[in-house]
Formats: C-alpha cells, sequence, structure tokens
C-alpha cells in the first residue's frame, strides 16, 4: 500500500503545482493520472502549442510548461502512479482515506486532492437500445484507433462532425464499403471536407444517407447489421455491417468521481472559495475540475487554488499546530 | 486629463498582469506608481533576488520577472503615470472615476483598481509630543537620503535596529558629533554592526545613550535641543543638536487611500472574493492590498485576482452585453 500524505488525483500542471505548495509545508504528495505521463492535457494533447496566458510568459510553449513545473516540484519528491484511473475511494475513520485504481494500486492518505481537469473523455453515444451489446469488440466502436484494422470490412460511420467526415474520406480507399449516416443534410465540419464527401458520395465510393437515425443493431454475438429511420419520411431501412462507429464527439465526464457522494454541478465540483474543500472533510477540487460563482477555467487560477487548498489541508492534517508562512524570497526551499 | 478604462493604482507584477488580463477583453489601462518604475518592491527593493514560489518557474529573478511581465503586457500597451501618488479619488455619476494625484496629473477612468502591495512605506515615529512642529526641513528626519548633508553637523540619531547602527558607523565620520540613543541596552542589528558601535562608543568618537526614551524636542523654528529620561532611573537630561534622526523602520501605510470611504481592515481593503471588490461599485482591491478570509500574500495569488477582477470590471463597464471567454492557447493575443 502506497502511503502518503495528499493523494492528488490528475497530474496536470494545477495538481503537480500543488506539490510545491504542500512541500512548502512539509507535506508529502503522490499523484495518480490515467494518461501514461504527468502534465494532463497540456502534454497529451496540445505539448506543441504557445500558451500566452501563463503569469510571467508571454508565451511557454505547453510541455515547457509541464519540463518547468517538473523541475520545480523535484526537491518534494513527488510519487506516482501512472496508467491507472482512480476508481474506489474509502473514507477510514476521521482522517484517513483509501484510494483504489482499477488495475487494484492503493493509496492511502491523509487527504485528498481532486485535479482531474475537465475528467475522463468519454464518447457521446446515439440513443439506440441495445448498443452496448456490441461493444468490446463486438462490432461497435467509438472511435477508430487503427484504421488499417478496418481493412475490406463493410463499414457504418455516423455523425456529421469534422470526425466522421475525414474518417470517412480516409477509409474509403481501406475498407470494403463505408456508409456515412447522418441525422441532418448540413454537415458541422471543414467545407472542403464537406466537398470531399459529396464527390466520394457522387463517385459511388461512399453511400451517403443524409436526414436519418439509428434505430437498432442486430447480430448474434456480433453485429450484422443497423436500422434506421429517415427523418422526414419515416420510411424505416437495415443495412449490413462489419462495423458501427458513432462519431459523435468526445464529452467530458467526472467518471468513477461521481459516485463519492460530492456536490456536483454541471460535470464539476462544487468547492467553498475559502479554500476550495468539497462537502467531505479532507477533499479538495482545485483546477477545472471544480466550480464556484465566477470560477475562470484557467490554469493561473488553479494554481492560486492549489495554494489556498495546501493550507487548508495542512490545518486539516494538523489540527492546532501554529505555523507561520515563510516567504520563499527569504527562506528559499527546504528540499525533503 | 488622462483616459482610460481601467485605472490601476500600484504598477507592481499584480497590477501589470491585470493589464494583461483587462487586455484580453479589450480593456484599456493606465497604471500609477509613487516609485519611478513600473515593478514595485519587486523592482525597487530585491531586484537580484531569486523568487521560487511563481508557478513554471524553477526560479526568477525578481527583475526578470517584471521583465517578462512587461513583455506579455506590451500588445495591450498599457500608460504609465510614475512618480506621482494618487491622493484624491472622486465619483462622479455612476460609472466615471476622476483620480488626482499628488502633482496635479488628472486621470478619468471607467473602473479603479487598487493594486498597490503594502501600501506606501512611512517611517515608524517616536512619541514624542510636538516632534511634527520641526518635521520638513527644520530639524527631525526619518531617513538619510545624502549623508553629505550632515557634514560638521551636532545630529542625534535614534533606534536600536540595523539601519540605526549602520548611519551611526558611516556619520561618526561625517558629521561634528553623532550621539545615539536607544531605549534599551541590547541591539536588534547585526552583531558585527552594534561591536563597531560600542568601540566607536568606547573610542569616544560618537556618544552612546542606552535604556533612554526621548521625550521632548525644543526649538525656536528649527531644533535646538531634545529632551530624554532614563527609562531605569527616571533621571532626565537635554541635549544640543541640530538633528534627530529616529531610524525606528518603515511602516506600511494605505496613505490617502484611507480616506475614500472602503472598508479596511488592518491596513488592508477588505474585498469579496467573489470578484475582489471592494464595497464601493467600480473600485476593485487585487494583490497584497486586499485582506479576505485565508488570504495568502502571494503574486500568484494576485494573478488569480486579477483574472476574476477584470472579468468583474467587464461586466461593470458593459452592462447587458455578452461575452464569451477565449482561450489564448486557441485564440492567441489580439494586439490593440
Amino acid at each position: 500500500m502506497i502511503q502518503t500524505d495528499i493523494a492528488i488525483i490528475g497530474a496536470g500542471p494545477v495538481g503537480m503545482f500543488a506539490v510545491f505548495e504542500a512541500g512548502l509545508l512539509k507535506m508529502r504528495c503522490h499523484l495518480i493520472d490515467y494518461l501514461p505521463q504527468a502534465g494532463g492535457q497540456l502534454s497529451e494533447i496540445y505539448p506543441k502549442k504557445p500558451i500566452y496566458d501563463i503569469p510571467g510568459y508571454p508565451s511557454v510553449l505547453a510541455q515547457e510548461l509541464i519540463d518547468n513545473l517538473q523541475k520545480q516540484i523535484a526537491p518534494f519528491h513527488p510519487t506516482y502512479t501512472l496508467g491507472e484511473r482512480v476508481e474506489g475511494l474509502e473514507k477510514r475513520g476521521e482522517a484517513d482515506f483509501v484510494l483504489t485504481t482499477n488495475l487494484g494500486t492503493r493509496i492511502e492518505a491523509k487527504a485528498v486532492v481532486i485535479a482531474g481537469g475537465l475528467g475522463c473523455f468519454e464518447p457521446r453515444k446515439p440513443v439506440v437500445a441495445n448498443l452496448e451489446e456490441f461493444e468490446n469488440g463486438k462490432g461497435v466502436n467509438y472511435m477508430i484507433l487503427e484504421p488499417e484494422f478496418y481493412r475490406e470490412k463493410n463499414m457504418i460511420l455516423a455523425g456529421g462532425g469534422d470526425s466522421a467526415l475525414d474518417w470517412t474520406i480516409h477509409l474509403a480507399n481501406i475498407a470494403r464499403k463505408v456508409t456515412l449516416v447522418h441525422r441532418s443534410e448540413s454537415f458541422r465540419g471543414a467545407p472542403d471536407s464537406v466537398n470531399k464527401v459529396m464527390k466520394l458520395a457522387e463517385e459511388g465510393k461512399i453511400e451517403l444517407i443524409l436526414n436519418t437515425n439509428l434505430t437498432h443493431v442486430h447480430g448474434n454475438g456480433s453485429l450484422h447489421s443497423v436500422s434506421m429511420e429517415d427523418s422526414k419520411t419515416k420510411e424505416a431501412r437495415t443495412i449490413e455491417a462489419d462495423y458501427l462507429i458513432p462519431l459523435f464527439g468526445l464529452s467530458p465526464k467526472l467518471g468513477p468521481i461521481e459516485g463519492w457522494n460530492l456536490n456536483i454541478d454541471k460535470n464539476a465540483i462544487e468547492v467553498n472559495t475559502e479554500d476550495y474543500s468539497t462537502n467531505i472533510p479532507g477533499i479538495w477540487a482545485i483546477g477545472d475540475i471544480n466550480t464556484y460563482k465566477n470560477k475562470l477555467k484557467l490554469i493561473l487560477c488553479g494554481f492560486h487554488e492549489a495554494a489556498l487548498m495546501s493550507h487548508s489541508a495542512y490545518k486539516y492534517i494538523n489540527p492546532g499546530v501554529k505555523y507561520t508562512m515563510k516567504y520563499t524570497t527569504v527562506n528559499g526551499i527546504s528540499e525533503f
């Protein structure tokens, strides 16, 4: 069992900086993240993008900011559980938490800080009754990880955004047959992609079915066909397919955190702005995952929240202990 | 008359960053500071000191941070009134303020942000009834700007800290006579300086009077002599002097801001943590000069306060106008 003072769920920039603020107060931190590396979205989604609103940086690449935070927190030797998702939270007695990940790792902590950013991204799904029967390798997928996997397959893609358009164009040359089903007749994607898809349809290289909603999926253990209905004429049709790929975008979800009895408002955790504590004593939420009146989802705001949270957690972990805040400019950093 | 959207009193790091956050929302700022340059204490007091707790900077020299902030706000072309102190604040109608400085400069603004740090530093004064009669060039000074001014003068210095010790040592070779008066017999200054002062006293190069408090000052238009009392024996004595220099340290004062009907608690301005607004609509206070529950006097907290203040000021200046926050990572910076 891993033991720490503060378990920080989420190793993005705000979770990382919390290690620094906690470290100044002599508290040790353990960071847990579902991504395989620290840095959150900055490292995973836009490492090479410049950020302009980090105070004191006219411009900084996302990964450069993460690298600098890594150096800044190094004196406090944070430990990590990466590539695992926290699923269980158990409160034992007054001030002890045990967190459990999807891989069974257990972390014991005196305090818990949720710095989970926008949460986990989960695919938006069409409203089709028995869709889930065919998930997990049985014919219904919500993202395309490896297009070659679909070579010579008979596929139905669904959606009207860039993702559906781009994959239709890409797979037209790979799959045996591609059918794109879209609920309206206008697309939300780039005009150039829309033109390409229209041309492929005219040339008979894909089948394009507009103004149509998916209604049922059929098969015996694995997908065999998909039923759909024209939204104007109400005419129904069923098309054979090896794979159905609904590409309706990703929506952020809190995931297992939703089951922890925290006060939630629109996918975010409600906190007290006095110290960014949640409704459960011993649990704080900082950064994009929290919400309060006038909340701005800015990294710089998460840094401030990390500082106030650390002082509050210190008082929670060390009740009655007096301390004086020491300025780093005067005292420097005391490495653990 | 200078005209601007937001008048920012105080051009330290937090006031400077407020220009950036306001600029993202298309509001122009004018900064006013009593110091002759932007950067506040960082540029004035500790430009070469490293700071360790700016998020994303494992270490940064104070002046380097200010230089970077200067670059970061450059696209929004802030204007400055430096070397002047804001003294008057007048609210005209619903949403118009006019600020006046000690040199008569007038600034018209739709909103006012006080980012004054620890305020103005004013000398601590001994409790001596008619001391103020001899201020302003009549014999009583609270700081030594130019030691040569005191050549061949008869001086009394008072105090027991480094400032009193260092100036006693320095002036021993310049003034005709130096008397150092201290209320106790132990000094708070560096041991080396204490030894030097003791040696000068032994050698008769200065007069050292311990355990003694100043009681009266005498003169006719200009200082003539100073009375004091031994705190143990209660014995009184009067010593002739051209100059009395009490060196009891500097204490931060709000200065003229105290007369603006803001809610003040222990030299700091009370704000609402929802947006860092004060009790007067149209006036915000951010950074070290404000106070609220769990306030931490950290630059990084001031940055967050600047961001929330800017959104609040935007709504105040543009009532009813809807806006969507745009992320700089997506949209970059639009220079004015």
